[in-house]
């Protein structure tokens, strides 16, 4: 599917492990402005793998908190002309302070006023961009979905993903059964997780919220969205097993996002 | 209590099983703008039941989106003045586009500025008005409750809302106890649940969405209403059987909307 | 550590039985303007320990609803300049009214727009202020931590507690392994609890809003501040011995704040 050198990225690996125990060593600091849906979800995520989430949205604050926080997470889910003007700051103030961020595009190029912002955003230099098949096939110049749920898999995605990760520099994560992670020059692959997670809102927006918090401490972006995504559907694999459907799913999948060894 | 012709359509019946059936094929693409209390559980409980939600919310995309969705939800619950422009347009475009839409006019009638809006929104022609017996007593020129607890029975509510369902054109469904719903030629009884969902933040709020998403589906407003309810109310029991109190009792409920046989 | 008179009321107290008694007789009517990442959880603790949650946020509603209310809580969490004036307004009409109110002041010392946000908020008499010992040690004049994660203990921030009470003729309630309560005179202690409730997102702010429903039925806030204090950490430890993880305890303490005996 493509010429680049592809490796299978999937927990367990020695990688993600030792990331996680350096991840709750540090308790960082993830300063998130995300959309109203899943801010409770991703906080709970956030503290369940053991970082610190702090959403901190007015635009008279992003930018010192963007400043003094260990990462970033931008997410356009429900954004209004109240946080846009924020998310714009927030992202200028952590490129200047050297803090990682997360982009997550949600729905990009199915409307308008967001894809403009997202446009305005990457130019400040995300870490890593975050998104389903169809939102990174956007990005890279195609047509977007209809919304929070993608209409592309992941594998057509990748040419999107490689374009787009050589284009603005950031690495790449493609979300779908296989999640594909990319910095332009090699592909990363983690499997694992379920159909199901789909089933739960915040499932992509949380893992966004935990590369930001990854990036604090691994050595590249790539390892941050390789890590997060292999812990991620680790704990989804283990919570599958706990549960009967996707609403005992949710608590399932926390306990185990805490309880995996790092 | 009224002399309209009334049917009770409690599960099980063919038509809300079939009409589960349908929502699960087309996979309906929901709108809503909804209160910020409860976006993540009605995304949650729209993803349960096999629909697709996207809260998109900004004044600049409204328009657009309640163009190509299948169904639009607008809630008031936390309506602030950044939200209530974005509803008045998304409700204008979903009339002039023919996506059916919802209208959930919590504490109508208990504050001066939400009633207002509600009173401009019921220009756009929704196709359901859900809420409980106050808020419909206040729609129909009467004294609304203090919040988002309905301070009426349903029962008391029904001679309201065939009036307002007259007046209004659109389908009125009074959740409580037992659930009334009425084109205002004829009324529909919904019962099952339990008083415990009056618990749960969100139940109503979320019985609204699904009402949306069954209008795109159902041959009529009146049966998505009815839809909606039988199925909500079926998934609440199986769910009370399965848990210990509130806070078990939202993961149960969203494993039983998932489950339940369409 | 003080020399005022300090006294251990954890759970069982007489106090907190029959204040919870009180509060489930009367269903209190809890006005909330909080953070959008707690606002399903505020209100799902509300509903299960037997009062009734009301999130009006609007400018143009707080002030009469602040004044029709049984008890106010305002937490500047995720304060805009949308939600500012609104809680300003909220204040002054509460305390024209004589409707108890409890303030939450987020991360206040960290950020200067909040900061000053509160200090305006401080002059319209709440009943109880509740934080951490990093917030309530920067009320006192000290530096703040970081974000919603307290950075100082709180039994270093008793002294800073004692302080402010005496200044602004609030009690004051400090969040931690074991809480602290004063109204300047003296001292109360609530143990109980866990760490692992800090894996919860929203257990401190919704503990404020808890505060404010038994504001509405006590002869003092300090009882209230106690009382709502004694049950969580009850239903707290309860919920702990039924869950296996932060996710799952989230529910079961939920299930547990219902089901205390009052």
């Amino acid at each position: 599917m493509t010429n680049l050198p592809t490796t299978d990225r999937s927990w367990p690996t020695a990688g993600a492990s030792s990331d996680l125990g350096a991840l709750r060593a540090k308790v960082p600091l993830v300063h998130c402005i995300t959309n109203v849906v899943v801010t409770n979800f991703t906080a709970n995520v956030l503290l369940a793998i053991g970082a610190s989430p702090a959403m901190v949205i007015a635009e008279e604050e992003v930018e010192f908190f963007a400043t003094i926080a260990s990462a970033l997470l931008i997410n356009v889910g429900t954004v209004t002309h109240v946080e846009a003007p924020a998310m714009l700051r927030a992202a200028k103030a952590a490129q200047a302070a050297g803090t990682p961020w997360v982009l997550d595009p949600v729905a990009v190029g199915a409307l308008a006023y967001r894809t403009e912002l997202v446009q305005q955003l990457l130019e400040f230099g995300p870490a890593i961009i975050r998104g389903n098949g169809s939102e990174i096939g956007a990005l890279a110049g195609g047509e977007g979905g209809k919304g929070a749920d993608s209409t592309q898999g992941s594998d057509a995605a990748l040419e999107a993903g490689i374009d787009v990760a050589r284009r603005t520099g950031a690495v790449v994560a493609i979300s779908g059964a296989t999640d594909y992670i990319t910095d332009g020059q090699q592909v990363a692959t983690v499997s694992g997780g379920d159909v199901l997670m789909t089933r739960i809102t915040g499932t992509g927006c949380s893992l966004g919220a935990t590369m930001a918090a990854f990036a604090a401490v691994c050595g590249s972006p790539l390892d941050a969205a390789v890590s997060a995504s292999a812990v991620f559907a680790q704990a989804a694999e283990r919570g599958l097993k706990q549960s009967h459907g996707p609403g005992t799913l949710a608590p399932a999948f926390l306990d185990n996002l805490a309880s995996i060894e790092g």
